[in-house]
């Protein structure tokens, strides 16, 4: 298990319970984990994991200039980092090291594309690198698998342009299929 | 989606929670779901899905005569069923026939094995049928990947023999890998 | 990779094939493999694993009576085993012991179900105990996954009874979707 | 299935024979194949699908210029493309809708990263949009999993810098697992 995880899927999975489903898993066997979540996801708060079926978990903050280099001493049972799309191809390289020289199992949950379908460049990474890939599975209105991530604008109409990171809320996105991505029946 | 899946894991990988994540997902969309746990487990009380983080809801149950043909009317967006491995070879071949039949997903979550390694005669047949096996990985305190149940007695030593099911608590089993479950060192 | 894993697929998927190609890629390294296929499976040969595409290798030969405890003895690189639904429970279960115990990597290629929708029961304990699953996917002649087969009698029409084995040629199997295997449209 | 697939693996995994294997079961059922490889993957002869095991079979080639919007007309069964790393991520954008709109699968085989532990473009595009992530496990000469890609020189030195793709051997080539990988212990 000492390997860097990837597990991925589109907005609204559950990925955040996931995360917070394995931490109470380990430290229930008295096991110590470091949950980490990026800086810019600060819908619930600043360093808070937090789902919306009401679990929250304090965690520290990752931003541009983390280096897990210098901050991950010790050896915990497991690492674990939400918000992961938002981690740079760089530290994403740091975390994959570490997981293998330190021996520690580093799982990293995240979206793969934005709303225009681009990667994310930290996703990239980790999607290039991770030893396992697990994918999320969650379900887009039409009932097929959601793979992709579509943004509304405030009218309610589908938006396909605009910068990477818009500061604001989840109420705007929405997990699609590729299918309705495409045909742009994704409102 | 329209499938049988089937989530299995060891003990306290988080099967439970996970299946609370994906009713809440459908439901925060506005599908309806249909959620069933075993009648004989009743640790949080009969008909109650509930989780060690401390989520909960109730849920239909079923228990040796429950027939899904005749119970599952209508069509919902999702049958989820927690504790599947205490599900009969008949009931999992009903769910079988009514996702593909009615084009319904079917989550189904459960233990493949007790605690001697033997299979549940319920959980044999969904990984026979199901177009979807995905794993919940949960680690064994050694630090590998748990695969494997192992049963501990009231003086906390390991239990290799006795009936496949035993009304009592979760505090007797360990998630444990297969090299700890041969070797002895999974108490 | 010093694991139990079952690939399994429904009749045709190319099993033999992805065996021969895990072998051949050992060897090209200078590792040593041991290969077995079973007894039974004899079209083209007792003790040889064939695919249709044309490549073929001898293997070791297990039949009811084959102890692998006593058998296997050394430390190949890696153990391949073609026909793994016709191994006994009793043998997977050995396997798993092995491929822990010994710290070798134990490859298991077979079927999951008969005809009938029945599980192998070798194939159940594969399931059941193997640290990894991998589906081979295959097609069903409607285009969707195959996770079933079928067996058509000389006369081309649809079988479904008789007994789980029956010597004689592929050509009477059809991998088959749940809904073309539910709905008979599997000849 | 009318999605698209990426299967990657490291060096020598078998992916080519993997792609002929699906080739092979689509066109004994009847069904027609469309086979691509890169025009700049020529150790066997531009527009040949080659395994190290002696199969192979003529493909058409992709190259910076090819658009598979115009390119894919009618309907086949099934896309297969080896060497997918060198697609660009405007190709695999192409493919990617081309598998929804056309309902047609889409199979890519390829690598993640480079001997650098850099990603392909092309690698990253697919890995992000892909509907189905394969991983084709292969081991590394210590027998952990392979997920790293290392290149020696004709001293049979490793070798960590230099440019992504150079025209030569495989023989240069090796697939390690990522302890190896950053220790060094790849050659």
């Amino acid at each position: 298990m000492s390997k860097l995880f990837f597990r991925y899927s589109s907005m609204s999975a559950g990925k955040s319970l996931a995360l917070l489903s394995v931490a109470h898993n380990y430290e229930e066997r008295g096991h110590e984990v470091v949950c980490y979540t990026a800086q810019i996801a600060d819908r619930d708060g600043v360093g808070v994991i937090a789902t919306r079926a009401g679990l929250k978990r304090p965690a520290h903050v990752f931003g541009p200039a983390t280096e897990f280099d210098t901050e991950l001493i010790g050896k915990p049972a497991c690492v674990l980092i939400d918000e992961g799309q938002f981690l740079s191809p760089h530290q994403v390289r740091q975390l994959h090291r570490y997981a293998h020289e330190h021996r520690v199992p580093v799982l990293v949950y995240g979206l793969r594309t934005d709303f225009r379908g681009e990667l994310f460049p930290g996703a990239a990474m980790l999607l290039g690198l991770a030893d396992v890939l697990d994918e999320l599975r969650t379900i887009c209105a039409c009932g097929r698998k959601a793979t992709m991530n579509a943004r509304v604008g405030a009218d309610g109409r589908r938006v396909t342009d605009g910068p990477q990171v818009e500061i604001g809320g989840n109420a705007r996105y929405r997990a699609v299929c590729a299918r309705c991505f495409y045909s742009g029946d994704a409102t």
